[in-house]
């Protein structure tokens, strides 16, 4: 390509965004950025404006010629672009509170991406990812969609089976941050450690850890089994394993297991937390409030370092990462959401993993790990049977099928009580589920 | 072969052995049973007495020269059998009471082959059972084991992976019952009703059912979904399912799936019985009490009516039945506990499965179902990961491997509560565990 | 059904038509035919005649309701048929003669259903099948397709790819002969005999012998290796194996697995046929002159003995025996062609296999073999690739997957020579492939 | 490793070991070769010492400290060793003239490493493996056994059946004299190239071609297809594709599918060039003749440029390039010959396969590339069928198994021709053959 390189990121005016930008700055020489198109809806214009304006004195700052385009226009955006990331949120924060409360009013865990308030974020999100498909379909049919919206497993399963789109990958910040965390721990510099992923997304395990090539991974097990010394993530509960539990499992889970191997203990930390200091999503609004009082100020031209508070570490640099590999043809490892074809044993071919690939110009590989400890694997192939009745629900505005996915999350007690939480979730987010007016009606 | 056939029943104290004294007495003309030995330990010598002088006047009643041998050698009774049928339960009722007490104090599920419970049951269990294999390949290495000792999925599993035994059918009156239930609903013959049944023991699925080998699989699912119509077993809940959920599932579970798709209510109902009527466990000893007293009874020729309340109808008739089938190169179909073979595309063809069977005399030939629906799938294949893990700690004694077993078991709620119920069964049941003793104490 | 079953057989003017009729004839208690329509092309006008005429006698004879209808309007038969079986043979004899005089000139097997003339007879055929399903769609949803028109495999293939048929199964009676094969070498009615078949069609293995449910097949095998005491078919080549070969092989090869594991001989053989008796086309076609002499009898009002000379023995009573099994759900033990659906481990799901089927009504379910061994499982895989590319072919009218499908078959020894013989083949067959005309001019 | 690295290369006397001296000498810097122990047997003594000499020169004048050590013992060698290459000829290239010859009587082709030659090799060459197998449990556990002795993918495929060694590399030279090929006709460095190797050893597709990340398939298959462009090998035929062929083909094959796909050309080449200038061996044996000539001088201390005439090329740099991506876990894509573990869909996971990996301390991951083409499928799960059955004839040195293997080869044309060429060659090469001295005679 001659030309520079035209980047659509949709959900511009998210407080991620900033990141992104340092990201692009960082990396410009081999990715010459020459277009980045913040695109956002009519309820996000203002945020947009102010994420535009400090995305454009950081470029400055830079002196780097990455022009930066504001729209609320999705389609004149999308024209000829080469990459297009989403993290745009439907229903914003207060959708995320409501899958948060609801669930835990029946006693069931309330989370962004698991349980209830899981497979409300895929039905609010898939119908609009799938239409962000067939607009690139049309308008920059050579593009490609790095998503890094949640719950971005059932996103990519959804884009996989329901859309034409090839060219998607989808992105979690989780591996990065399970590698970062055991650099940390060791004390090491993360391109020493290398983590063979494999999994789902939001349930990826750790099937080997190397230290300079060399495995580790006793060790590193040993240490999560010590509850002093244990690596966790900010947004999630940081409860420790049962030492016994987790030298058995023999392979390193991620955080969000805990919401399956920990049930009990999250629920009540969340039920707690809820008349405390409120959800994660509630404290999340005011963390944003604040941030985006800092990036109001026409003196900023960088990244504050309160954004790392915000969660999300990693995942801005994860995206330029995997852009400027896909663009470079780099050929390096990076975990991504992606087709499985044969990697993971026990996962259909067709359906999305998040796995260590080989990321080309021409999209990932995935490394073939043959298969997950047979322990571990119930509960991904479950998970997997959810997503996927998750994605159909979300295409077709099913009610039944809907309340299948429900029922069948390993999260929620029983048909009953999946009943109760589906009608009373279907009625609070209404606005954004266009699909099953008619079901809901009848 | 010319000379009789020789029967030898593991467990032949139990109440059920009058309707297996039944099936072979109506089965005579084809399947000539020369000798049955009845086999029991010390502690059910009583018992065994009872039913063995029972069974001897049955077999007179009915003028057929079934020779009945009562003993507590096993080995004496092996030699040279032709089948093994397994029918035991070690710890015996008590046992299994506590199965049930146990885990209901931490708020869990406490069932026979579900849950903690039927982890223990597995654990009691499978040393026994490969044990008898031992003697087998040893004593009447042609021999077909026929077993019915629950839990039969994981026995069946342990007896594949870790015994060198290969001719062995797990049988369940689960399937049968279902077909029944459903004839009985149609008021039909069931000799019309045909089901396609696949998944794992007391986690199977009808895929679809026929009459006059037309599809109905629609009109059943309705009226399971009308709480006034529906179909159960004997020994769980009744509780009906969701109606839009059992349609949109569009398969039919087994009543055993209520504890997974309806684990609060049962719980609830569980807690309820054992502070009333007390467990399934302790409401049995009663009529297992009873029924000893009329088998007692020396006017006594014949199985009692009161035994079908016992639970576990069609057991033994499905075991005469398979055995039948297999002396005779009958190549009808059954249902029944095998090695997969590739007949359920997402269960390993290693693993064990409940599935229909063409019964030969080379013993049983799955038929090939495909794949069960991706709603469904997910369930079944955490339970088989569960049981693989759980098969593995039964056989090596080794407590973290029982510790992961119990908390990857979809039932149990955290990895602390996990502990919490192991530790205490472990030592409740100890006495049947000598596997676990170094492990227990260290 | 309260009304008679309406049969439909297309290529109705065939010699093999007696059979059919004497098969129907036999059944009628359970399998009450009431219409029979006979369909050919304006070709086959006076053999449909000769065979209808003699059908309607044979009707009479037997005192048989059964109305037989002969027409060249297929779609006015097809109407609500119940049962659509086809027999056609697209060119009749003459083009089988091209099919094996053309690769000879090239010292390459000239063969009905292998080969390049395999090849041919699939792009003559499959086009034509493929509109008799469209026609079913429309006029007998319904119906059931037994197909029995070679190459059977590679029709059933298509049909499962390229149509919108399920009801569809593929007949062939080889499986049938090697039993009867089997039965009177032993001398034992074919009742004992029970093989488990398992492959492709015409490479179709006996995996398993059993007489009375006992296996045999080390005696089997072995008199198989004894060159004075083989299992052979009327239509191939009586040649022995080596006995050390077939020893090591460890499975039953069908007849038609001398093409491919006695490439040489059998080609020298075709050779010297070619320049004597002929090839095999030109003696059937002598055989089928005399047959039509005989028929038109008026006399005759039976199938004359002199029929089964002709080759496919058992063909039609394998149909009237397939037909009934659906028809009267009998859920007996037949070798078809079906969708494999995991049954053979090593070939796509899927594909048509030929193997051991339970006979519903709702269609043939295939028993699960696992995998058939090592050693003969490649040249199946490798002819299931050649299928699969030749359909392509034959639907698309393509000439470089033509070229394509010559060339990887295994009996055509280099691209070249396929080169060569399509050519010749394309231009002696335009007649009956016009889906290539416009390939074949450029 | 603060030591330096122990390499055994087994067949020292190999006229291939002065390009693997420059190798180790041009990587020094980051692979520290402490020792390397030429190993050679008897009968090549004199010239491993002509080798050993000629190394020792060729480090001294790059002033580089690895210490070259002779020996005939091969356990001294392999004590404590990093890495063991294998690069020997079990009956020298006499055997190999043989194996070419013996072949051709039949009118069979006879070659190095397909079809019967292929399976002498493999049945001589074995055993040998096997033995250092043990060797290297015992001697030196952690070391890696890099074999690029022929036939490279049955040799891989009979140590991960037959050894418990997992450290384990089959190294070839074909696909990256394929990626030089492309890369000499497009006149770009072939750092440029990448290529998506899959298939087995010397059956090795290519799925995909890039240049800079960009698919440039169909153009290199169009310049393929061109007679006068096409892209070929020194030491097997230039023979041209047909172009329909191998454009519907749409994958690259590698230079030795020629035996496949132009079978009959091969043979007459192979006939002419064997009544002229001799067989491939023989030509080599001048070469060598004159190569160990040149190596005497003892003015001679770099690798002559007369090697590159021998064939082989960049066996030693990809043996080299494959242990520096070893030892530094340099985590490049390589292809090599390993465990397929799901990379490629229709070949067992267990089975050795030649596919990119991404090459680690760990040795190499298969990159996962769903499957290859069903055209190019069957001739690759037909030579995996062949391999499997030859490694086992190998290892139990039984004549039936043999005979089984010799049959099933494609290039074999019938079971009486194999039996006829088995038993020559086995009288042939008895001296090479000890596993079937017992077979032989009986």
């Amino acid at each position: 390509m001659t030309k520079g390189i035209k980047i659509v990121t949709i959900g511009g005016g998210s407080s991620y965004t900033p990141e992104l930008i340092e990201g692009f700055i960082k990396r410009y020489d081999e990715l010459p950025v020459q277009e980045l198109w913040l695109v956002d809806i009519e309820e996000g214009k203002e945020k947009l404006e102010i994420i535009g304006n400090l995305a454009k004195r950081m470029v400055q700052k830079a002196r780097i010629p990455i022009d930066i385009h504001l729209t609320l226009d999705r389609r004149e955006a999308l024209k000829d672009a080469d990459f297009v990331t989403t993290q745009f949120r439907v229903g914003s924060l207060d959708a995320r509170a409501k899958d948060e409360r609801i669930p835990l009013k029946y006693n069931v865990i309330g989370q962004e991406t698991n349980g209830p308030g899981g497979l409300f974020k895929g039905l609010r999100t898939i119908p609009v990812i799938l239409d962000i498909c067939k607009d690139i379909e049309e308008l920059c049919p050579d593009a490609w969609l790095v998503n890094f919206t949640n719950p971005a497993g059932m996103v990519t399963e959804a884009v996989l089976r329901y859309s034409n789109i090839k060219k998607v990958v989808g992105l979690c910040n989780v591996p990065i941050g399970m590698r970062m965390g055991i650099a940390k721990a060791l004390e090491v510099d993360p391109s020493r450690i290398h983590v063979d992923f494999a999994g789902l997304n939001h349930m990826v395990f750790g099937l080997n850890v190397y230290l300079d090539g060399v495995s580790i991974l006793d060790s590193v097990i040993d240490s999560m089994a010590d509850p002093k010394n244990e690596m966790t993530m900010k947004n999630i509960s940081g409860l420790a394993w049962e030492p016994d539990f987790i030298r058995a499992l023999g392979v390193i889970p991620c955080g969000y297991h805990r919401y399956y191997y920990k049930t009990g203990e999250m629920l009540t930390e969340e039920l707690e937390a809820a008349e405390t200091v409120g959800t994660r999503a509630e404290v999340v609004q005011k963390l944003e409030k604040d941030l985006f009082e800092l990036y109001k100020n026409p003196e900023l031209d960088m990244k504050p370092p309160q954004l790392e508070k915000r969660g999300g570490a990693y995942y801005s640099d994860a995206a330029c990462s995997l852009i400027n590999s896909i663009y470079n043809d780099k050929r390096d490892i990076q975990p991504v959401n992606t087709r499985n074809n044969g990697a993971i044993a026990s996962i259909p071919a067709d359906s999305a993993v998040e796995v260590n690939c080989v990321i080309t110009k021409d999209g990932p590989r995935p490394i073939s790990v043959g298969d997950i400890p047979v322990a571990a694997r119930g509960l991904v192939q479950q998970i997997k049977s959810f997503e996927r009745v998750a994605a159909e629900a979300a295409v077709t505005g099913d009610y039944k099928t809907a309340l299948l996915a429900m029922t069948i999350n390993p999260l929620v007690p029983s048909d009953k009580i999946a009943k109760q939480i589906l009608d009373e979730m279907l009625e609070a987010h209404k606005q954004h589920l266009p699909q099953f007016t008619q079901t809901i009606k009848a």
